[in-house]
């Protein structure tokens, strides 16, 4: 079975297509610039690469040329468009109506644009992508897979925020949380990898990319993660502020006169790693300044270490323990620095970290805990396209 | 000697007057609606109580009241002001200026009065306080005693906000914390009960009352804090949000239209526990309402000891390792169930909690946990007003 999964974003489309029986991706890629004149599509295939410089002034043209391109004489990795039996669209935001993955159809299309209310600059833009779809391959099924949904088992007093109740009432306001996929998807892969069964062990899993969030569960279940309504809450990020008084919040507002806009675009764009070091949302340009003795660089990074770990230690606690913490995302799989500075100190749980084996590690599944350590830290490159891939499949097999 | 504390607020002065020598208050009360026609005093003297019906225009004429109470033939408990030695003012904010309690001086009030841009609420009354004793007995030395001031030890990966660093260097935009003079009190307390040195003991200090703030105390300094740089960080307070994701904040601005100083009410006013359960911000009234079985109240409940719990365990986390928890404040010292919902699930930890010692103790300096736990839960009643009294005697004395 051949499954094409789509990630839909504002001005971009990536894309990957599986071959589910041989478990291999065939071609992967990315859609870039979508409605700019410089658009182009990256494209994987056959252990090539190639750039097209294609003008792509909309979401529909754009999958147009996904598909010649995936039966292309030249580029293509199968023969017809026939042989693809499902799509697999990511979709941001599932509130409290999906609690897992669904086979796409008339009313779960008009429920993901009514959620569109809870993510604005998200959920439309899957919605392009599956009417695009619709469009082009009309007799194919197609399948959501929410970022939310794994962490629809929260209990209300972990989801609930402290404000007038109207909030959750009249606009849904609550913690929802994202990176599910990923956060399910790792869990599932340390289990393997320690030969334990999931429903019996309690997981943090640390998915730390230029979005991160962490998620605590138990018994196999997401209890409580670290983003909120929106992706903004949590960890200091590439770009993101996490967490912030919100006293502070409306103090920065009055004094700067932000209106809600910039408001926003400063906690989203202009601050976590960039806003406090000035060098670059990225973890690896902000080391290379740090190396350099730049200051603001080292306070980044002992920041952003840090509430990681205080993450660890809430997250244990409302647990009541922890048995296994798993490291993803592109900092996560990439930088032992910080997979080292956040499980720093945390010996009086019982977890005995083996530099070693953690030094200059990237990308590998991989235990960086000693053999006899109370609590296994692991590194899991996570996959959440496969995790979409594997839904899609499922969904559509037992349709 | 004699000292005379005041605690200024917008409509109302707490006051003490301490016999330092005997440790004993001679004298407390409170000024109530300043402003209002229907202002008033309320007194305990001797062992008696009293309530006086005074118009009290303003701060100066509130604490000309209360002097000529405390020399009055009838209510007084000294023969004449000149007893008084030395006055003590709580002063709610001490940016990064002031790290410990200091003597007035014109350059102290001037600093005070520049401060107030961080805390325009409380910095502006308290000076009312200080300008109104300066009048009133000119030759009085005064001290102010901060409540940040404690927090001032906490390094700066702890109390940076991870937004553009300018917020920092333009308007000292930063974790502040408050209740300082309550977290080291009862720090303090809890080493004497237990008889160990505060210098090497991890302390986690919970002062739960209608404000509410936890404090990581690491060899005796402060190392980090949940409130911010304003009040309304950290955990559900009775009308407080807390921690709230920063996106949900501005998707409900906009939803609700909200402009700034609506919004600072909304999350000062109108949220916490009183949002949550739409009852009350009094523990005691949402209790009583749970016990009836109202949903909303079970809901807040759980979420308030839940969000103590995460907190226990970041600062876990943040000092690698705890051996004592305080607890204290209205909720804190008479809340059986907060104290137990609070540290249930925490066994991983090595706290043996006992119910037994728990359970009905109301304002007592005691012992929570049975004799073998690896961790402390004690509770100990606050006393701000005596520590402020302290360090003005401390201070005047070696002037």
């Amino acid at each position: 079975m051949k499954v094409l999964v789509l990630n839909c974003g504002s001005s971009s489309i990536k894309f990957q297509l599986f071959n589910m029986d041989q478990g291999e991706v065939l071609t992967k890629g990315i859609v870039e610039k979508i409605g700019l004149e410089d658009s182009f599509i990256k494209l994987e295939y056959n252990g090539a690469k190639d750039v097209f410089d294609y003008h792509v002034p909309e979401h529909t043209k754009g999958i147009e040329h996904i598909l010649e391109l995936l039966v292309s004489d030249k580029y293509g990795t199968i023969a017809s468009l026939d042989e693809i039996e499902a799509v697999g669209h990511r979709v941001a935001h599932g509130g409290e109506k999906f609690g897992q993955s669904v086979v796409i159809d008339k009313k779960v299309a008009a429920e993901i644009k009514t959620l569109s209310t809870l993510a604005p600059l998200h959920n439309p833009n899957n919605l392009k992508g599956i009417y695009a779809i619709e469009k082009l391959l009309p007799q194919v099924p197609q399948v959501a897979v929410f970022d939310t949904a794994f962490h629809q088992t929260m209990p209300d007093y972990a989801y609930m925020y402290a404000i007038p109740y109207e909030m959750y009432e009249k606009y849904c306001v609550r913690r929802y949380g994202f990176h599910g996929t990923s956060h399910k998807y790792v869990a599932e892969e340390a289990c393997k990898h320690l030969n334990v069964s999931m429903a019996d062990q309690k997981i943090i899993t640390c998915h730390l990319g230029n979005g991160a969030s962490i998620a605590a569960i138990d018994q196999g279940q997401s209890v409580d993660t670290s983003m909120g309504l929106t992706p903004v809450e949590g960890l200091m990020m590439g770009t993101r502020a996490g967490n912030l008084d919100l006293g502070a919040f409306t103090f920065i507002m009055e004094k700067e006169g932000l209106d809600l806009e910039q408001a926003n675009k400063m906690i989203n764009k202009q601050s976590g790693m960039l806003g406090v070091t000035g060098i670059s949302p990225d973890m690896r340009e902000v080391r290379d300044e740090a190396a350099k003795g730049n200051q603001r660089a080292e306070l980044g990074l002992k920041m952003y270490d840090y509430r990681v770990k205080k993450y660890i230690g809430a997250y244990t606690a409302a647990m009541g323990g922890v048995d296994i913490i798993v490291f993803t995302g592109g900092i996560g799989e990439n930088d032992d620095e910080t997979r080292k500075g956040s499980l720093t100190g945390l010996e009086y749980l019982g977890i005995r970290f083996d530099n070693s084996k953690n030094e200059g590690v990237r990308g590998e599944q991989k235990v960086i805990t000693a053999d006899d350590s109370n609590v296994t830290a692991i590194i899991v490159p996570t996959n959440e396209e496969l995790v979409i891939a594997r839904d899609t499949q499922k969904l559509i097999n037992t349709k």
